[in-house]
């Protein structure tokens, strides 16, 4: 046994409860939401085969993946030949299984297993942990929760229109109050490509202007000519930058320039189909004004976002007057089980940046003041006759629903009150010789420091009728 | 990218969302029990350092560890030497990080690492996977959750007490009407083997009595008799296996023979001081009566569980009439943090067997009905206009706190209805011309098979009254 000091993986956390707590309420607020809205929980295993993952997030993305040794003698299927090959080759000899690297693929594998038992469309939310081989750095963990929902088997963009009330509700609810639901469309950038004399070349031009807010218009415009863009096409596609006035107002610019280009009118009237429902369904993203002036919901088609996979309406959603990235986004894709041979399966989804929403939080001090959970009141002991007497107040107040510990010694009282401060108990219960004698017995609240003498009902009418 | 059948590993699951639910009913059932008492949640990373799991699990544990293989070149630290000499000798070259194999030894990492920050006595509930590169079989799983509370740094029989609360209220709140929590001390055990003529043998007179249940008395004799017990104390053994009467009567008998030995001593005074508490606590272990008359709390010196790690008091519940094994289990130990180099840090834990479980609510049909989650109404589309119409039906309906959904397309009816019913979504909720015109709206119970025609408030009204 070794007696170094333990420690954990460089890019892994330990999550203690106050942490855990405050987690599972934002986790919380977003099952509720997702489940409202007819979305259910998926769990696919922390371990995949390596060949369902492998191929699937670019080159990049392999060397990026967690790869479990096989069990036994895993060198008996490789040769010196193997060897000399070096790494890479070896991997697949001696590693079959991987830890997953995102939800999607296995979302997707487990939709093409199961296709002949799921009822489309298939609304899942998925919230478990992922694993990436990454240099860790601030913000970025080797271990994290992804938070996606998805539903496939449907074209209808009622999907769109809910995910926008999805995450309006899922960041009202947690108690923010500015922030831009960023919304977008891949037609409009192909669109826009045809429209300024570049047609098929919007994956450059979107790699490109994703930087906008990182690099600026001039940045832009060099990265632009340097993937060899036109200048004039350039000079044609700076005015989108900062399109002006409301969204329909900018959807109306837009089709002047789009009009003549098949993506961009597929762009643009899938959009007015999105804020048509949104109308209907009275959407508050469309009535709230946000604070800062920014929209709740905006049309921006400088937001480029993962080309490679959408193919129609994008989203990504940014706090206002917060310095930290996109908390959500997502979009729709074609082709989601292309991969695993069964093609045709469309669907939408989005995900929340469960890291990034706990540090804004943090940030905006917006977690509520007391947790849901927890202890609500301590007893404290004096001696065994006391521990005997509180043995069954003990038992009535978790009967009562109350979640209370009695101090398992009779160790000094201050110790006794430092563990229920520790704890974040609200309340603790003193049970001296009087208090037995007149059964009126001292409740505590721990944080403006006063005492009342009351009957244990009266008590827990009290902590059954204050909030949590 | 392969087109070939995806699969997942050998001895892992997915869940879909209709398990998924009832895997976390039972959870939601344990969480919301630790928490009346007390525990509160930690995790902890699913990779842990190699260095930290080695050696902690016998030699038989270690080659059962899932281990993860180094990024990168990880071939550049082992010559051909090292590669000649096996694959033992190199795991420690190409892995430095493994799976989680339980969660007791990262909970003990845990509490050497924060030390100085956790006020002891510091109760933990920890429910996550494990991971373990067994060969796979029905009902034996290579990625597994796990659901441990342990509290550390008292040693107040008080917890134990609250052990066979918990493990009570678990069970009894999950529907289980006849289930027996085993309780024995490790001190009579030892007493035992003093009183019998074979002090210190207790470790293989427990290996061979815990086989009791599956080979028999003669079974347990012969085994003893191979490991060198002698027959005269097997003799003086065996009418230990039935002792008779009421738990009461079994303290007594066993009083008058471990009356002299220490350790018997010990152990009898703890097991009356945690008799002494539930009396007090007013437990219902100890006054529920099994259906099947086997008591609700038995003492059982025939159980053994675990010896090298337990100290004190030891646990295991069996539901009768089940045809399954112990469904949570536990025991006090003297010494979690030892193998970290921290001494003197003693508890008591238990956990309980999810999957167990799971299979018994299962058997037992004791799963709720309908599930807490899930959507309560579908609205059926017939065409553009009853879609638009229905767009505010459905928003009011979840502004009313109600899970809703729309169907996104005007399918046909069968396919609809079909969609609810594969979702268990209890009702259908069609808009036809007439219901738009009189503002009538049809709701149909789907198991009941029986429409009403309502007021969208009277649904509203509805839905919330009954029970989800």
């Amino acid at each position: 046994m070794s007696k170094e000091k333990p420690s954990i993986p460089k890019g892994t956390r330990d999550f203690g409860p106050a942490i855990v707590v405050k987690r599972n309420y934002i986790f919380g607020v977003i099952k509720r939401t997702f489940e409202k809205f007819g979305y259910l929980p998926l769990e696919t295993p922390a371990m995949e085969q390596l060949s369902v993952l492998t191929g699937k997030y670019g080159e990049e993305g392999d060397q990026l993946i967690f790869k479990i040794l096989n069990s036994g003698d895993f060198l008996s299927k490789t040769s010196a030949e193997d060897i000399a090959k070096g790494s890479k080759h070896v991997t697949r000899k001696i590693s079959e299984k991987a830890l997953r690297y995102d939800l999607t693929v296995p979302f997707a594998r487990f939709v093409v297993m199961n296709r002949n038992e799921i009822t489309f469309p298939f609304k899942r939310y998925q919230i478990q942990p992922v694993w990436r081989a990454d240099r860790p750095q601030k913000g970025r963990y080797r271990e994290f929760y992804q938070c996606d929902a998805d539903v496939v088997g449907t074209n209808s963009l009622l999907c769109e229109a809910e995910i926008v009330q999805m995450i309006d509700e899922v960041l009202s609810t947690l108690g923010l109050k500015d922030f831009t639901i960023k919304i977008n469309h891949r037609g409009v950038l192909a669109g826009i490509a045809e429209a300024i004399g570049e047609k098929g070349r919007e994956a450059d031009i979107c790699v490109a202007i994703d930087k906008l807010d990182k690099i600026g218009a001039e940045g832009v415009r060099k990265e632009l000519l340097e993937r060899g863009i036109s200048a004039e096409a350039v000079s044609k596609l700076e005015p989108l930058y900062d399109l002006a006035g409301s969204n329909e107002e900018k959807l109306e610019q837009l089709q002047a320039l789009l009009g003549e280009t098949a993506e961009g009118q597929r762009g643009l009237k899938d959009l007015r189909e999105v804020w048509t429902y949104l109308a209907q369904l009275g959407s508050y993203a469309l009535t709230t004004e946000n604070p800062s002036g920014q929209p709740r919901l905006m049309l921006d088609v400088t937001l480029a976002r993962g080309l490679s996979y959408y193919t129609g309406c994008i989203f990504e959603v940014k706090v206002n007057n917060v310095s930290m990235g996109s908390i959500s986004g997502g979009g729709r894709y074609d082709n989601l089980t292309g991969m695993f041979g069964m093609p045709g399966v469309s669907g939408v989804g989005f995900s929340f940046g469960v890291d990034r929403i706990y540090d804004v939080l943090e940030e905006l001090e917006l977690f509520p003041n007391s947790s849901q959970v927890g202890t609500r009141v301590l007893i404290v002991q004096f001696d065994k006759e006391s521990e005997l007497y509180a043995l069954p107040v003990l038992q009535k107040l978790r009967d009562a629903g109350i979640a209370a510990e009695l101090y398992p010694e009779a160790a000094k009282l201050k110790k006794q009150l430092g563990y229920a401060d520790q704890k974040n108990i609200p309340f603790a219960l003193l049970i001296g010789s009087e208090e037995m004698a007149s059964g009126k017995l001292k409740l505590r609240d721990m944080q403006a420091g006063e005492q009342r003498e009351l009957t244990i009902d009266e008590i827990i009418t009290q902590l059954t009728l204050s909030p949590a």
